[in-house]
C-alpha cells in the first residue's frame, strides 16, 4: 500500500469514527472540500509531456492537509454535447477545509510543482467545491 | 452512519484489501473513474433551486455501481484568475470504471433525476476523468 493511499484510508476511517460517534452531520462523504483542476497541454499530443505533468501532479499528494487524490486523463465515457473531453488532465484533491487547501497553496511542494510544470500548459481551469 | 458514507468506506475497504493483496496497480486513490459535473442554475440566486437541485442530486448516491460522492457549491477560497467560482453545484460520482458510469447514466434514478430537476438549469459541463 503506498503512501497516497494510506493516507486515504486514514482519513476515511476517521470519517468513520466521526459518524459512529454522531459527530458528522455531513450529507456527501468526507472530506468536504475538493479542489478540482484542469490542465490544457501547450502539445496536446505528446505523450512525453502528459508524463511530466503526472509525475508533478503526483508529489503533491505529499503535502499533509491532502487528505485524498485523483489524478486522471479524458475517460472513454458516451460522447454528448455537455461531456467537455478536451483537457489533457485532470487533479482532484480533498481537504477537510478551505484552510487545509490554503496551506497546499502556499506549500513548498505545490510551488516547485507550478516551477517545473507551468510551462507544459497553456490552460488551466480550477473548480474548489464545499459540501452542500 | 447514511447508506451514502457506509457505501463510501465500503468501497474504500474493499480498495484497501486489494492494495493488501498486491491486487491494485493504480498511481492514484480508488475508484479509478470520476464524474464531475458542473450546473448553473438558471436563477443563481434562489436558495430554494439549488435546495431541490441538491435534493435530486443526492438520490444519485443510491445507484447501485456509485462508489463515492460528494456534491457542493463554491467554496470560499482564494479569488483567482483561473478559479471558476460562478457556477451553482458541483456533483462528483466514482466508479469502477466506464461500464459502472455507463449503468449510472442510463439508470431510472438518473432519468427521473434529470426529469424533476433540468428545467433548474441553463448550463451543464460534464468531466469524466480516469486514474492515470
Amino acid at each position: 500500500m503506498n503512501t497516497t493511499r494510506r493516507t486515504f484510508l486514514a482519513a476515511a476511517a476517521t470519517s468513520a469514527a466521526a459518524a459512529n460517534a454522531g459527530a458528522s452531520t455531513a450529507v456527501s462523504n468526507y472530506p468536504r472540500l475538493v479542489h478540482h483542476v484542469f490542465f490544457w497541454l501547450k502539445n496536446p499530443d505528446s505523450k512525453e509531456d502528459l508524463a511530466k505533468l503526472l509525475t508533478g501532479l503526483r508529489t503533491l499528494a505529499k503535502i499533509e492537509t491532502v487528505r485524498g487524490v485523483h489524478f486522471g486523463v479524458p475517460a472513454s465515457t458516451e460522447k454528448r454535447d455537455v461531456v467537455d473531453n478536451s483537457y489533457s488532465a485532470s487533479e482532484i484533491l480533498f481537504f477537510d477545509d478551505t484552510a487545509g487547501q490554503k496551506v497546499y497553496q502556499d506549500h513548498p511542494i505545490h510551488k516547485k510543482f507550478v516551477e517545473d510544470c507551468s510551462h507544459l500548459w497553456e490552460r488551466v481551469v480550477v473548480y474548489d467545491a464545499i459540501s452542500a
